[in-house]
């Protein structure tokens, strides 16, 4: 069943103004649809980045994978890797090809009239737990009246927000965006959660904003509090000396992501889970031979999340319910999407968990008129790449996201 | 797709007295077929080991397989565990499940109107490689004439017998099969193969039989004349410090036999070669996994071989064409079978190498009445189980299999 054409949309939807270590979020997430369209009419759905240059690379592809199988992801991985060449770095050559093995997959479904799961082996099981994803935030953005979910900037604001997030989804584990402030008003907000929520697990991710020796003192501080501390610090040789002393697991989504990264981390130790995260890794069957290589070293296995809609929460949904050790309750931004997304029927999350989509395919349908509507946001925004920092600095000009912060 | 049953027909066909280090190949080889019966009349063909044990464990898990979807391979797979239980070791319960997950791919292909491979992502080689497999054999069993393949005990009888393996069959590669006579023998029967083929890839796995010092004086005699130097000794320790010495990449199907075996070997560096089996492995999917674990470590991949018939060399021929860095010729036994299989149309070499099923499903189609006749010779053999050291016995009596042998 041949290939005949690659549509590719880029898109804009509205953003909260998230807070992280490198800045905040636009007004203005950016990410891009495509539609693989195959012969009898049935079109395959993939999104990925909105980022300029990952438009561009599909765009350079796209001629090659006319002609192609559908059913022959692994040569299409080959033809993407081989027409972007050696000057692209091949973790950006999966960003690239994960879209479009995602849109291979999503076809092969709506060709064999199959879930996506029933490709990758089935399910094992029929729901997928979500973590809910707190952030740091201001009211509104900088102009603008507050958003529903207000600011968020100390413990009580987080306590809100996080009341706020399972009330509305019900989740059961939660994650807080970390590295904004201070480490110990840090300590203080997950200490609040916890107070708030007995028993619940959670997480903190600072994205790599804490020196080896603050890492070490925030690990040392929530002992017996966190579920796991994820990328308290940069660079793989860090990471392991921060696990070194550690009584938490550490989890990651920087260190390691690639497998090119992976044998460093396993030979010094320095991460106890892996976050997958099928855009990064090349697709849903790579992100389960991942899974496969977390197993075989004795390493748990999370899922990681950019701003994203719809087809890729199904895309996730499907290889985490196909992924037996994926233990780990998924992260998702989903929620702050305040239902922008491009297909016909959001998502709705129950116990903060997801069934499996039962298809075919991803199981989820296009909506054009709403493509059309973010595709005309995104032209009309004119942005083309994501610039956190830029955005906090017309805020505070003298911010400085250098790593580590604290 | 529900599965309505599995139906297990162990079987016997005629092998010739090939030599290793435990002993010798009896007259019969055991294999079990399997049918695995869905809806609508559909069949999927799996074969593996035809130890008694192996039939016992799969009648025991049979009950369970009845009503289970046959695209819930991951399902599948836990519940095969969980029915052996706990006195059953993985690498053992992973040989039970590969060939039920192989009997799952071919009823989905025949179900979908793929081939196998379609399933595991598609073909990255339209033919794969096979090695010509190279034993010491006497000219016939005891007491029987001489075979069609007549004596190999020297240099020159294995020069000839290579000649007429690759003059059937085309082979590009060789592999001898050692730890039968003394290393000086065996090193001078690749020289003569060397001399014999100029240029062709020679490979030796003496399974086992070398200590430490052996091997390394063989690794040192054989330099520059071997593709890779397979399994010399036992352990993953011992082959490190082989492998630290020799100019060869080491290969192994004996001390990297499952992922609870892989960390180990990595650490070490034991091996740069690993050959999969999915018998061994767990089936087709997990073979590609492990073909992602090799690439992530730099290690290359290869393919193991017992004997077998049609339906296994059809799967392996399958995820073969599936597995991108599989780049080494694979292993066979088939051509040792003198036609016996129990497919309809057995496979015919060309080149060395075979052009992947068609399809669908694994492309080959069972022989009601072979497989009948090889259920009837296994019965009247009234063998269970497969005993080289004690049919070499009744030869030589004195005959010690332990390993080292030298």
């Amino acid at each position: 069943m041949k290939i005949t054409d690659l549509a590719i949309t880029p898109i804009a939807f509205a953003d909260p103004p998230l807070l992280n270590a490198t800045g905040v979020h636009e007004p203005l997430a950016l990410r891009t649809v495509v539609q693989l369209h195959v012969a009898d009419g049935v079109v395959g759905l993939g999104e990925g980045s909105g980022e300029l240059v990952v438009l561009e690379r599909l765009a350079r592809v796209r001629p090659a994978l006319v002609g192609q199988s559908v059913f022959d992801t692994s040569a299409i991985e080959a033809i993407v890797f081989a027409e972007l060449g050696n000057d692209v770095p091949p973790i950006q050559k999966r960003s690239v090809f994960s879209i479009i093995e995602v849109a291979c997959l999503d076809a092969q479904g709506k060709l064999l009239g199959l879930p996506v799961v029933d490709l990758l082996g089935g399910a094992v099981r029929q729901t997928v737990t979500y973590s809910g994803y707190l952030f740091y935030k201001w009211a509104g953005h900088p102009g603008q009246a507050a958003d529903e979910w207000g600011e968020a900037l100390d413990p009580a604001g987080l306590v809100a927000q996080a009341a706020r997030m399972i009330d509305l989804h019900g989740f059961g584990s939660l994650k807080l965006k970390g590295g904004v402030f201070p480490p110990d008003q840090e300590i203080a907000a997950v200490r609040a959660l916890a107070e708030a929520f007995p028993g619940i697990p959670l997480r903190i991710d600072p994205n790599g904003a804490w020196s080896v020796a603050t890492s070490q003192y925030v690990a040392a501080e929530l002992a017996g509090v966190l579920e796991y501390l994820e990328d308290p610090t940069l660079t793989t040789p860090a990471m392991a000396q921060v696990a070194a002393a550690a009584s938490m697991p550490l989890a990651t989504n920087m260190c390691v992501v690639s497998p090119e990264t992976v044998p460093e981390a396993i030979r010094l130790g320095a991460v106890q889970i892996v976050l997958s995260d099928h855009h990064y890794w090349g697709g849903l069957r790579h992100t389960r031979e991942l899974g496969a290589l977390c197993a075989t070293f004795g390493l748990g296995l999370s899922m990681h999340s950019n701003s994203h809609l719809g087809i890729s929460l199904a895309a996730m949904t499907h290889v985490a319910a196909a992924t037996p050790n994926l233990a780990y309750a998924c992260d998702t931004h989903y929620p702050w999407n305040s239902g922008d997304d491009v297909i016909t029927v959001p998502f709705e999350f129950a116990d903060g968990a997801l069934r499996v989509p039962a298809g075919p395919g991803l199981g989820v349908e296009l909506d054009e008129a709403k493509l059309f509507r973010l595709h005309r946001q995104y032209v009309a925004s004119g942005r083309t790449t994501r610039a956190d920092t830029a955005y906090l600095r017309q805020v505070d000009p003298a911010y400085d996201p250098s790593l580590p912060r604290f």
